[in-house]
Parts: C-alpha cells; sequence; structure tokens
C-alpha cells in the first residue's frame, strides 16, 4: 500500500481488517518492522483520539514519531498558482517534499471548509501533499473522508458480531447545534458498500442525502423507525447538508437516538465515532448503557492504524521526494 | 498506591521522600519498571515545570509518555448531565474511559475556576477522571492541590536540613497583582501537617484564611514578623482569598519578603514553588542570595514524580477501563 | 564548543561542515554519543523546519529530546530589573537555571522585536539564557542570527560544487509584504566572509544595508543585475531595513528572482532558507525549475544540527547550574 486516504488505497479490505485484529491480541507482533522509519503527524486542525492512536500504533511498530502542530497562525498554507502577497506564508509545493525529506511517512489532518464544495471534494490539501511530499501519506481525516476510522469501525463490527448471517448495520444522521463535515458518514458508507459483508442501510431527513459515490447504490430511507427495525448495530452521526453544502437544515430533535428507539432494534449495538454531544446526538442513557461500544470503537482505532501503518512499511517502495532538485 | 491527587492516596509520606532522594542519587536503578508502560499527560492548563520534570521521571523509569495539549477552544469538557447544545464538545463520561484504553497511567492538569468555590473544592474535574477513566490518575496539580509540588518540597527540605531537631517551616503569603489558586499553599499545609516532622506555622493577612481541611490545624498567625522568627525554612507564595473566593484583599507590597526580613530568620533557606514575581512576592536580592533553594526545588520535582510513578508502577491493580462495553 | 549562538562559537568551521557531510553519508555513525543525555527545545516562536530537522539530528545521536512550545500568552519572560507587576509572569533569571537542571544541551528560538534596534542587537533573550542556564546553550535562530541555517547552506554549496575555483555566491534581497528579521542575511553573510572558500557579493536597494559587523568588508551593491553576472549560486532572501530599523522601504516588485534574471548568472543553483512566498521573492518558475535548491538545503537542515549537537556533545564541560543555591 503506497498511500492511505481513502479505500481505492487498500487490495483486500478484510485482510486490512484481520491485520488490526492480530495487532489486538499481540499489539507487539512486528515491534522492530518500522525500526529507523519516521512518521511525521502534521495536524492543520485539532484532533484527540487520532493523535494518541496514531502514535502508540506506531510505538507498537518501533518506528520514532514527531508530531507537528500547525498553529491557527503559524503556518497557513496556499495552494493556489498566484502571487503570494496574502496571509499564506507557505506554499504546499515547497513544504510539502521538505516533510518528505524528514519522513519516511507522512500522517495528515484537515477539515473541509464546508463553504466550497468542489473545493473540499477535490481533496485539494491532502492531494498535493500526496504529489509533491514523494513519500507515503496516510489521512488522519481530510475535507470529505476518515478511513482510519472506517477501518476501526469494520473491526469493531467484525469483533462484536459472532452470527453466520450479515448482520444489519444503520447509520444514521443525528442532531446538532453545528454544521459537521460529512468525513465520517461518508468513509463508513463507502467502506461498508465495499466491503460488502453487512446489510447496509442509511437513514436521514430530507436535505442530507449523501454524495453518492460514497453511498454507492446503499439503501437509504428518510423513514428512521423503518431503517431502525431489526438493527444490529446503529451508527449514529451527524453531518451538514451536501446538497445545500455545509448548511444545517434540520433542527429537529426527534432524530436523536433513544433507548425508546433502540427497542426497535434487534437488541443493536451503538457506535459513534465520537467526541458525542449527550442528549442531542444520543441519549445519556443510551451511552450509559451496554448497547454502547464506542469506547471500545475508539480503542480500536490504534489496531486500524497499526494495520495501515504496517501495511504501508511492508511496501517496497521508491520514494521520488519532491520533484525539483531533490535527492535521497 | 492507586492514584495520586491528594496526600490520603500516600500509604507512608516518609517512604516516598526516600525513594524520590533515592532516584536522585540513581536515577536509572529502575529504569525498566516501566517498560510497555504508557504514560498520558493531559494538559487542561499550561505547565512548564510539571509537564518537563514528569516527563523526564517516567523516562528514567522506561516508561513511554506522549503528551496532549487541549487547546483553549479545542477541546472543552461537559461535567454536567443535560442536553450538550452549548460549548463544550465532549463529556468527560465519554473522554475518560478512551484515555484509559490508550494509556496506563493518566497525568492531569487542571486550574480552579476561582468563580465557584463549592465546584472547585468538589475538585470536580480531577475526580470525574479518576471516576472514568479506570486507570491511575495522577495529579498535575488541580483545583486545590498540588501534591506532586509538595512532595518535592518536602524532598528539598529533607536534604538540605542536617540537624536532629524539628526544623521551623513557615509558609508566608506574598503580594501579586493577579488573583492565584490556593492550591500550593493548601497542599504545602496539608503535606507539612500530615507528615509532622517539622514546627509549621502559617502567616498571613486579614482574609487569607486557608481552608481548615488543609491546614489541619497548624499553628496560623497575621503577625508576619513574629512568625518569621528563628525560622528554618520560609516558602513565599501569594493565594487569592478562600473566604471571599477568589478576591483580592490585600495589596500591602510590605507582605514581600526582603533580605531585611529575613534577618529575623534563622539563617532561613527560601522556597518559592516558582514562577516567581521578582520585588513583588519576593525581592531579587534574596533570590539571587545563597538563601534560595527555588531552583533546587524545581529540580526535585523530577525525583518527586519519578517516586510516584514507581510507586504506581509497582501496584497490582486490575483496571476496569471505563463502565460501558468496554473490555481489556 | 560550549554554545552554539554565532559562528564566533566555531574554533574550525571547514570541519563543521564536514561533520555534517559525513553524517548525511551516515546518520546513524554516532548513535551512542548522545544516550544519556537530553535535549530541550524551548519555542518563543514558531518555527517548522528547524523545529524537526533538530529533533532528527538528536534523534540520530540517540539524545532524548523534550520540545516545549510557549504559548503566546503562556509564559511571557521578564528580562528587566524591577517590579514584576506587569503581564510577564517569570524572569529569565528564575526560568533558564531550572531548564539548566532539567537538560544536558537547550535549544533556544526567538526573534527579534523590530522596534528596538539595540536591544535586538544586543541579542538580549538568548545571552541571557546563556548567561543563566548553565548549560550549552543552541541557537534555533535568535534576534540577529540563524547560525544553524548558514551552516546547512554551507553544506549545500560545498556539496553542490564540484569545481576547484572558488563559487561566486550572492545574496540578493528580495520583496516581501512584511517586515522580516535580517537574521538569516546576517548569519549567512558573516558565515561566508569568515569561511572565505567563496567569491561573495550582497545585492539590495538603498536602505537595506546590513550591519557591518556581519558583512564584514564583502562586496556589497545596489546593482542587482552586475551582481547576479557570472554567479554560481544566488541566495534570496528580504530582509527589512537595519538602519531605518525594521522598515519596509522599497517596494519595488523588480526585484524578485525571475527565470529572465537567471539568464545573467553560470546556470547559478538558487537557493532560500524556506518558507518563500512564490511569485513575490522568487518566480515559481524558478522554484519549479532544477536549478532550485531549496529542498535540499532544508534537508541538510538536520545534519547542520547533528553536526553541532556532536561537537558539543563531545565536549567536555563542567556545567556551572545557575548561580544561585544550585547543586548537582
Amino acid at each position: 500500500m503506497k498511500n492511505f486516504v481513502s479505500i481505492a488505497d487498500v487490495a483486500d479490505v478484510q485482510l486490512l481488517i484481520e491485520m488490526g485484529l492480530n495487532y489486538k491480541n499481540n499489539p507487539l507482533a512486528d515491534h522492530t518492522l518500522g525500526n529507523g522509519k519516521r512518521l511525521g503527524l502534521v495536524f492543520l486542525n485539532p484532533s484527540m483520539r487520532t493523535r494518541i492512536s496514531t502514535q502508540l500504533a506506531a510505538q507498537n511498530l518501533g518506528m520514532e514519531v514527531i508530531v507537528f502542530n500547525v498553529g491557527q497562525d503559524g503556518w497557513s498554507l496556499e495552494f493556489g498558482d498566484g502571487v503570494m502577497d496574502g496571509t499564506s506564508v507557505e506554499h504546499v509545493k515547497d513544504a510539502a517534499p521538505v516533510l518528505g525529506q524528514y519522513f519516511d511517512v507522512l500522517g495528515l489532518r484537515t477539515f473541509p471548509s464546508l463553504k466550497n464544495r468542489d473545493e473540499d471534494y477535490s481533496e485539494l490539501v491532502i492531494q498535493q501533499f500526496v504529489n509533491y511530499a514523494g513519500i507515503p501519506v496516510v489521512s488522519l481525516e481530510s475535507a470529505t473522508l476518515h478511513p482510519l476510522q472506517s477501518l476501526a469501525d469494520l473491526i469493531t463490527i467484525t469483533e462484536t458480531f459472532n452470527e453466520k448471517r450479515k448482520p444489519k448495520v444503520v447509520l444514521t444522521w443525528a442532531p446538532h447545534i453545528k454544521p459537521l463535515p460529512q468525513c465520517v458518514a461518508n468513509s463508513f458508507a463507502q467502506w461498508m458498500t465495499v466491503w460488502g459483508r453487512a446489510e447496509f442501510v442509511v437513514t436521514h431527513p430530507e436535505g442530507y442525502t449523501l454524495d453518492e459515490k460514497f453511498t454507492n447504490g446503499a439503501a437509504i430511507t428518510t423513514n428512521q423507525d423503518e431503517a431502525l427495525a431489526g438493527a444490529d448495530f446503529v451508527y449514529v452521526k451527524n453531518w451538514s447538508s451536501y446538497t445545500e453544502y455545509g448548511k444545517i437544515l434540520n433542527t429537529d430533535r426527534s432524530w436523536m437516538l433513544t433507548a425508546e428507539k433502540l427497542k426497535l432494534t434487534n437488541k443493536a449495538r451503538v457506535m459513534h465515532c465520537l467526541p458525542v454531544r449527550r442528549n442531542l446526538e444520543l441519549s445519556a442513557e443510551v451511552l450509559d448503557s451496554p448497547a454502547s461500544i464506542v469506547t471500545q470503537q475508539a480503542a480500536n482505532r490504534v489496531w486500524a492504524a497499526q494495520a495501515v501503518l504496517a501495511k504501508i512499511l511492508q511496501c517496497k517502495f521508491n520514494p521520488v521526494r519532491g520533484a525539483r532538485g531533490v535527492y535521497e
């Protein structure tokens, strides 16, 4: 695997899930695989779980990790082609090749603007790093996707569901007071449909249809009760509108997942990527009940990241570090 | 020792002091004790000495350390039970169990609001982390106490005073222009009275009486000169009012410790936890004289933290990580 | 070498360049030299390349590194002698000795005010750390100099130029929209003139004359074309005025280095310390051409830092840690 910015980079999803589960049983199984290799974690936006779990994963593989937090005012990057006489102090074409010289693998966290859909959905930022860093790039969440989260989610479903049939997995929109990215929902939908080992349903109010390239033919309904019926897993998540980009169209709090609604399901386990707004997205009663597996999900972020880093380290790539006057 | 949030967690204060002194003589005596163990240091508030000294202590024990700085706007925690439709993005009930999954020991730094005394003195924040993290929690200073500082202070007094009699130790209030927490004063008073190996006196102006549960029967006077007479150690520290909570009641700069006042003492060594306001709390003349042992005190923070971490690592605890759907 | 705050600390510049080139060929040649030694990197101002490259260099030498970012509002230092009743919370006389207790080597990043030339050019901040830390201090860029950058620059010129004659090296001022420090220009001029293995020319518009103590008799001209003629290396860099201190006197964008201007040179390689403003300081066409060696320069920061740290570690110094009541 050369990069990990979406599921398109993954040759075998099931193998990656199993690698994650193996590392969970034996965290130090490959504790020398990353010796002498350096992981740079560059955060253009804040992060808690991703930041810590990826560091732990790298340490388990014997890699050295350096974290670089891009301050809000410290290092605003330029992506355009004009004269740099504004507030951006460095062009990605100049910054990325340098990071490519310092590290063997680069993790990058960035968020969408939620203003300009075309720009966000072109994944301008992470793609430029892929283009110019010359080393493998791992998404720590980008403008439209969060593949490390999705891999952890599939690991969680796999280890929790022990029946022979396919589980029914429902992704349900939840209320929120802030316009959030579509990343987690897009990514989960994409991984579920490509993986294909579950009956997958998406439910959301009118106006919250996700980009079809990610839902990928999944069953979609605006009737939440219908969707929840017989579910084995309910993934709760808010997202802002894709069609009326970045807007909050619905404030109907009846979409919150409650213990009452959970009765419609097949004793479903409840998932959320965290952070979660209690009593807004999900009732405290559900979160504090045995139905909730949100902590388990977050813990599995370590094994997802470890599987991805291991797959990249195993790959015999010949980095072409940058395009201009760069040497090995 | 399961947690270290106050002296109540310590079975044997003298033993902890001696462990610290042993580590000072031989920093790497237990350099494999923490192998494979991870310390997470979570800072809700800024820190310099505590941050660095705790990292050094953990490294001396062979632990891996990950530092997580909670940005001012990045991760405001919720502690209440209502609907999370305000500015807080995550509830401690959801955040703490995840940290409990990632780490073996959790260090936490938090400050009081100085607005709501009941809330501050209930130690709401750190207690919730103790309740929900499911792993040992070490206070890196909390709303009302700073036990790692106090342990370093007792180590400093022990190694500096070589006579058979009990030393006279005076904690004196000092002027300041900002309302500061009572943590260092509370904690020092508590450790001195429980330890019992010194004659301990507290002196401060009217209105600065500390909470009795911490001064614990210590001698208290508003006559600074009387308190200083014959002192072997003078601990200088400002705090805001406990009774008129968080207020500055006195701006009388004559409470500053000067070389002139030091003449009243028995050639006392002068202590302060740092950072110190020169010529406001303590005269530059005193700070720059051999009487000052403030740098030694700060250096001893390493050995205090190392003793505490070692005591926790030696303990055979069975963490119950979180209360909901959490597994090992 | 005891400190590294300017070229005056370096006994043999050529030896340091060759150490850097050796480490580039064999990064782990001295991978145990720093075992048990701790490097503290204190950033009073932001940094990307310096921060990461110095960490990598220290890791290559087996040192432990702790990074401490001084928040904008977290820890404003006092340098004066008065009553500390303002916004500064700690005096350098109290902070530096503590850092000297925690670390074996201290790296410090600070910037000029660009308001008070006398204060900036006295190097008040870094000199106080040298005076009070009691351990070797490495400049990670100070108010007037950036010696780690200059050493990387000389390493880059040395490895790139293979002819027997001296190369012609031109430092040319470039337009910018913000007033920048003179550090990189001062430092490069100083290293070039002391090194003496190049024909060195400085060119800039009227009003941008650098401090003579750094240009040190170098050829200086306000005719950029004349300077560029026959150049083997062109170092592009903006700086604000030294004479009318911190001011922008010239906004003539014709000083930008373009492909057209590069034709005047002897197929010169183009250098810049980064971050660079594209199409303002340097045309994108030049930056994206094989003439640019800016990424190579940035990569060489690792080997420069490694040579400096190694030279300091090899030195048998007896630290006198602080001046007041400090012990080993």
